[in-house]
């Protein structure tokens, strides 16, 4: 591994220099990325000062060693809090102002709520009329509800965004338009920033379905129920002020409490913190679309002659419509064989729920309940579990779980023919989407990418990925419609796969099966401005986000 | 306040100097108590430098105010811990010894075992045999089965121990025969002392009844089942080294995961762990003595005639016979009335788990179960939750729930003329039990003392504790089968009982009363040593322990 440090000026800022230094508009200083930049060991070239602070660069996977202590958060009095454990504040606005909003200052929120958060936005109205400036947003993921936060980013409420950028956030990001560097974490990396004082977040404003005065909290129970709050875990853990809104205030003791009132300093109550049709989507339904039937056949076809599924084993599959189809073909298997999954990684759904119930699941280890039946069976199911990005996905820590899953069923926006992925940017370069639990869960034990080979015409399997999110070494088999094929790491699964009946293939084979029916794409146009990093799980900076050329 | 800084030899060791300096005999240096000593806010004489380091005079309660921040452990990585979540060691020498055990550390280990632990002495034989010196031993208690670790204190395997001296450990460090100087704290002052750094534990042993190869463990499952492992868990967050023990050892997951494997390095199978009829004690019942029913009886009626009992109260009684009592006038009461307790704190026990279960309590918060019947509602009942004592008792927080808990219900060896109690020495000046969350509990907002007037003819209400444990101001209302006295501070309390037909009557009152049937009580004859102090909740001392003249 070697770190070059390169020019930061129209230098090649990616392996393909071709790319890049297209355009030359500079209309800002570029106060996000003035330091030099250098090589890192996926072969990227990234800043090496972010925001303002040092940075790592990715070294390789499990290369970069931790030194030094967990951020250590200032000691508490109980003196200093009310004995009755009432700690109701009447507005957000005085309970931000109590907890010291100023300029320049870190403010946290969750996205248990997804798309229909209504806290997020308030923060940032308030802020805006105060006339606060420069705060950095660091949210466990925003969503298109969030879109009113580019105002905010363009009258400098807001200096820039840590957390994942979507749809009209990630657009305006790629256009240069953001002030700071945007840096795009996964939920494991997020607690890691947060544990190691990479982040140092002073206001954290977590909106709870359910709570007590005192500040314990559930996302479970209440009105706006979205399930567990484990995206918050490491905001109250480690912020110096802890803000709790609620819609649904109870007399202490709020239980479960997953959030500890130990930790919380204010709690506000609101009429409505969340639109609860928004929070669970009750419309993931398994595909029906031929072609994704084919691919999750095919991916758990794939799983079973590999031996993957065994009596006691485990998975993870997100709630796309392809992986809700691998986990019906996973029950068909455990019924007739009379099998049990040890245990499955959620975000749940009705489908998991019912192979709980079924007993063909004994365990459902739970991030995000994306439907009303996650949510119900994680309130009344105690081997229904909720769980926070400690204990899923910290990589600085003593191990955390995700290694121990044995099949994982992931998604892609692009994968290139050294099996690395993307997963934020499209092929166009728009940062349309973050990272989520995607690079955490890539430590599983086998990890399947079951994607289309093209998309509106556009190849899936590039030459180069426009972004790395996941080094190529993490990812062991892609699963297209016109075939399958395993990373040439993985020994043992070739062997294995070696009189399989499944069209297995080599990447490149699949790569220009894709390019014969669509053409060689286009490369995506880039100045030489870095608008983003993605960041490693262990915080080291895996890949820069270039500023489109438009 | 002020701390006054007086000699060290032969001064007045307390306000009352009689007691003092009449044994000469300073058979070794005092290693434990070489630095100057202060008169703290509590008009107490209590040493400045314990055990090498420099400890903060009491200031009064809510006076101390931390500066600073949390303990920072060493940042982990995932990259040197197995991917397959693994952690199983041979055996508990193996895994001591990768842990890193050598001479001068600190071991702590927890009680939820209780008399029936066999894994504490295990740790300590292990380090004898290997010849390992002056190891600090940090349980969050000790039980009469601990005797053995005399002989570890005297050949100087262990050097002190802080965590409660009971019995034949309390005698032997009265004595002065313990080469450092103990330092009593409540389970409070535990989880804060580690957590504010005061403390820093090398390896802590956690014997768990039931825990997966990762590390996740739990107390209420698996043939050893003691309830919750709260008192480990400070333990398991601030450790440089967590080893898990275990006699059932299952399939990751454990659920639930009371303890993260997340933050344990090894786990190590042992035949058996604990003693189970020793762990719960079965026999805990009510009391039959005539006198103290009448206490109980007259506690109950107090706290009713005050309004203290009300429709969503909340107390807290221990497992003694007495407090057990009260509970049954308490379920008398809230039956009559159809009122519930919001809530109940445990130690649980078939008593309160049937109050639960009847519908009079609507949940009990717990830190340790003490029969059968608690240990399978809290594996069983939602609405019984494990506590730890950072939820519950921990000073350093932004809050914590025994201030909010409306009647506590507790014991005492001594109470003086200002209310002062002492919980740890005996009247002949002997330190025979720990302190538990006696402390953290005095923050109720109702404190009451049921106890005899005296003991073997022995005074219980003196001019002076032989040691303070809990400050007056904090404890409201003495309970005897002669009278019940109001802390004069508690002008309400006594405003609403000044028509009572309980019979109220000064403290002083009750005092003379047991003098004029037993006589002005001998004080007990100490040294100029001091052999172990009592800690406050916020980390203060609170008083010093003398050697016992003998």
């Amino acid at each position: 591994m070697s770190n070059k440090t390169v020019k930061a000026h129209c230098s090649a800022p990616q392996q393909d220099s071709e790319a890049h230094c297209s355009a030359s508009q500079h209309d800002r200083a570029p106060q996000r990325d003035s330091a030099s930049r250098v090589t890192n060991a996926a072969g990227r070239i990234v800043p090496t000062v972010i925001n303002g602070k040092p940075a790592v660069p990715y070294m390789g996977v499990g290369k970069y060693k931790p030194e030094g202590f967990r951020a250590a958060p200032k000691i508490a009095s109980c003196a200093d809090y009310p004995a009755d454990g009432n700690k109701v504040i009447p507005s957000l606005k005085e309970a931000l102002l109590k907890a010291g909003l100023r300029d320049g200052i870190t403010i946290s929120t969750h996205h248990h709520f997804r798309n229909g958060d209504l806290i997020a936005t308030q923060i940032f109205d308030i802020a805006h009329e105060l006339g606060i400036k420069d705060l950095m947003w660091y949210p466990s993921a925003s969503f298109p509800c969030h879109e009113p936060m580019t105002k905010y980013l363009e009258d400098g409420t807001i200096n820039h965004i840590e957390g994942s950028m979507n749809g009209a956030l990630g657009k305006f990001t790629s256009e240069g338009k953001m002030k700071g560097l945007g840096v795009l974490r996964s939920h494991g990396g997020r607690y890691q920033a947060v544990q190691d004082g990479e982040v140092h977040i002073d206001i954290a404003v977590i909106a709870a379905p359910t709570a007590d005065p005192f500040g314990d909290a559930n996302g479970v129970n209440g009105p706006t129920a979205c399930g567990p709050l484990g995206f918050a875990l490491a905001d109250s853990q480690y912020a110096d002020k802890v803000i709790i809104v609620t819609d649904n205030l109870i007399p202490f003791p709020c239980l479960p409490w997953q959030i500890n009132g130990n930790y919380v300093d204010y709690v506000v109550v609101l009429d409505k913190i969340g639109i609860p049709e928004k929070i669970v989507s009750g419309t993931t339904e398994i595909t029906k679309s031929p072609d994704r039937l084919l691919l999750a056949e095919w991916s758990a076809k794939f799983c079973d002659e590999a031996g993957l599924i065994y009596d006691g084993f485990s998975f993870q599959a997100g709630a796309g419509g392809t992986a809700l189809s691998i986990g019906i073909y996973f029950s068909e298997i455990l019924r007739e064989r009379k099998w049990k999954a040890r245990f499955a990684r959620g975000g749940s759904n009705k489908y998991l729920v019912k192979m709980l119930e079924e007993g063909l699941v004994e365990y459902i280890l739970d991030g995000q309940t994306f439907d009303l039946d996650g949510g119900r069976s994680m309130r009344d199911n105690p081997h229904h579990t909720w769980t926070s990005p400690f204990t899923s996905y910290n990589y600085h820590s003593k191990g955390n779980f995700s290694s121990m899953v044995d099949i994982v069923i992931l998604g892609a926006t692009e994968v290139d023919v050294n099996f690395n992925a993307n997963v934020v940017t499209h092929s166009d370069g728009y940062l349309l989407h973050g990272i989520g639990g995607w690079q955490n869960t890539l430590f599983g034990k086998c990890v399947i990418l079951p994607i289309p080979l093209f998309r509106d015409r556009m190849p899936v399997i590039r030459d180069q990925v426009t972004t790395i999110c996941g080094p190529g070494e993490l990812i062991d088999v892609i699963v297209t419609e016109r075939g399958i094929a395993i990373n040439p790491l993985r020994t043992d699964l070739i062997e294995k796969m070696k009189n399989s009946s499944l069209p297995i293939k080599t990447i490149e084979e699949l790569k220009s099966e894709a390019e014969k029916i669509c053409g060689v794409p286009a490369k995506p146009k880039f100045t030489d401005e870095v608008v983003a990093v993605v960041k490693w799980v262990d915080g080291t900076v895996l890949d820069a986000i270039w500023r489109v050329a438009t």
